[in-house]
């Protein structure tokens, strides 16, 4: 298997300013492309540490890709000592001077020679030409291996790792294994229980298939990966595995794909039903409305909401009952489904959800510790709650109540028998 | 000035399941106390790498902090490599092994004698006592140098970093110039023109104390810090210079505190002056609400909000105008106020903000780009809208226009003249 290497320079990368979110998306791209990825480095913008960094890498590693230091400022030379460990001189490349120019001449900015400095290229190194820009990228050889200087800006980062890198990747690098990978995504399920229902898939996991387990903010996020000579043949071997996941746990998977949204598989199938929806928060305060709200298209299906913050709002405008809010306490089945039913009437929504808790740090009490939270649903002609005692932390209990809520319908429209953790519901 | 070298032990971290936030926190707080974070080392659960890393860092930096493999898995072999890279064995620490099976116990978890396994700590070492969580760190010389391996849970870390470490750092490094920073924040203002009003700061950045301009999602934070001999001279240092901030940009800042956040600082203002608000939401779509209610305590003043996605909504639960919504459209200025106003009457709140605006992707026209968004105010009296033209993003661009929001409520509370990114105060 071909080794990688990660080169991250930046002095706020090093005090904590900012996130080393780069080496993240570098390393997930080059696991995908059937690297090992070996280390990664992240230093300064100091001059002897980046020669000594790239020269230890290139020493070793089949590819290294180092990003950071490409910018205008007096800080930024990474260039430069890319030059010097080439023993090469600084030439303007035409195609990136005139890229400059265009870009500067767009947004009204004057073009100055100081600007100009981002066009001179090592003599021996290829230009990744960067469309999103000012800053090339370059490519170049040392020590008989491949490597990549990118722009730190992550968009920039991004596009010339998809665009550029890849190519020339793939190019150097002729019948490397390929990778493919699949992110199956549940919630509501703890991943013990999870593992248990998918079962034994020792069979399965053979020949360079892999499968794990990645807990996450909404529920945990089954990965499998295998590696073959070819795309065809590794996805042949995934199909096998993917086969025997939806068999085992077929309904508790929402979607495939990495980065999908429960609020848009949901919305989606919303969508497809004719179906629109309406939400009554109080403890979620806004942040479920928000999730919804987030997906491109959900005007489709979404109605609105009100956040019922305070308790007269929740008589006054979703016309919960006064007698019962002071009986039973806002937290409760039964101002939960109040709330539910109401919020879809006055929405003319076909689908109420709502949420009633204690978010915390404070308000809880012996009966109703903080954590606890009830969730309403109006479907149809379904009205229920669903009662959840979550945790101490204030934004992950809005989280995990919002992730609750949404799987909660999608399984019902689903007409799936569980529900999320194994709540049970609460009719009146 | 003592040097500092971070290893970050973890498969996930290479392949890019997981994104390098330790590092960071860590980076950040070995800055504050006083050391030069030389560099970050990424890698995975590989005995050797391990070992080579740490002989390698406690070779050079005067104290070396890694994180990860501690865990109860196989791959977990931090300790054993600790344990090796010392030439110890392995003692049971009692007061680790009753921490673990008290844990057990109040989850209902089963002790077996496998988990006695993360009470086993290498002779040599002093155990960091977690108390949150199973784990202990553990703190070491070697070389010559300190050395602290803390468990990955970042939380944990957190806490042996800030609970633990620090009084072994103290103690360790004595006489450590002590770096004091202030992080004072701001919204609404681009870095240029701030730079621009604070003007030529030379005169201050001298002697140890420094000044950076830190741009994030809510608007620019000014960053300075000094190093002296004792916390009171680092002090009075930056006292100074502090003062030339709020005389040149005072009302700018609203706050100080590198995690404060605007929706806590406005809320305080608002419980002090016992005042109400709601928040009618178009375009933003809960992103408002959910901000506000983030912070603990938010119902001494937050009412509650409508999500008003469909136009309907507007009219029905708002009390906008049809005929104006059907005129001017529900992007205008028109329709912000009245939202603005509506919300504020029906949820009795002393102040109404709204917002409604095109997102994006989609729904853009000439007159109304995507980005193109109205605020509506109702402030006592006043009744007024700001409006906007953003980006391209529907997420920014969300979080853009709660950001305005909450900071044009704050001036107007406080009485100050502009408005944020120089807006034009619309009234009708």
């Amino acid at each position: 298997m071909r080794k990688a290497c990660i080169i991250s320079i930046g002095n706020e990368l090093l005090i904590g300013d900012t996130v080393n979110t780069n080496a993240s998306r570098i390393g997930a791209m080059l696991t995908e492309w059937g690297f090992r990825v070996e280390q990664v480095f992240t230093i300064p913008d100091d001059y002897e540490l980046i020669k000594s960094k790239l020269e230890e890498a290139t020493s070793y590693a089949d590819l290294t890709i180092a990003t950071g230091g490409l910018g205008p400022t007096h800080d930024d030379i990474t260039k430069k000592v890319v030059a010097d460990l080439l023993g090469s001189d600084m030439v303007e490349d035409d195609r990136v001077i005139k890229h400059i120019r265009d870009i500067f001449k767009r947004r009204n900015f004057t073009f100055s020679r100081s600007n100009a400095e981002q066009a001179m290229i090592p003599e021996g190194c290829e230009v990744l030409f960067n469309n999103k820009g000012t800053a090339p990228g370059l490519w170049f050889k040392h020590n008989g291996n491949a490597a990549a200087v990118l722009p730190g800006v992550p968009h920039e980062m991004t596009f010339l790792m998809e665009k550029r890198v890849l190519e020339k990747a793939e190019a150097e690098f002729p019948g490397q294994d390929v990778w493919v990978t699949r992110y199956f995504k549940t919630s509501g399920v703890p991943e013990s229980s999870l593992s248990e229902q998918i079962g034994d898939l020792g069979s399965y996991l053979n020949n360079g298939v892999s499968a794990a387990f990645l807990p996450g903010a909404a529920g945990v996020t089954i990965r499998i990966s295998a590696s073959a000579e070819d795309e065809l043949s590794a996805k042949r071997k995934l199909d096998k595995l993917e086969s025997k996941l939806y068999e085992q746990v077929g309904d508790l998977i929402w979607g495939e794909g990495r980065d999908l949204e429960l609020a848009d598989v949901l919305g989606e199938m919303l969508a497809e039903q004719n179906l629109t929806l309406a939400a009554a928060e109080s403890c979620t305060g806004g942040l479920l409305s928000n999730r919804i709200t987030d997906i491109p298209g959900s005007s489709r299906y979404m109605k609105g909401g009100i956040v019922a913050y305070a308790n007269d709002i929740k008589v006054n405008q979703l016309g919960v009952n006064e007698t019962h809010l002071d009986n039973f306490g806002a937290v409760s089945a039964q101002v939960a489904i109040q709330m539910a039913a109401g919020v879809s009437r006055h929405f003319n929504a076909d689908i109420g959800v709502s949420t009633t808790g204690i978010a915390g740090p404070g308000g809880g009490t012996p009966e109703k510790p903080v954590g606890t939270v009830w969730m309403g649903f109006r479907i149809g002609d379904e009205r229920f709650a669903l009662k959840a005692v979550l945790t101490s932390d204030r934004l992950l209990n809005k989280e995990r109540t919002v992730t609750i809520v949404l799987e909660t319908v999608r399984r019902r429209l689903l007409g799936l028998d569980g529900y999320p953790y194994n709540l049970k519901p609460v009719t009146l």
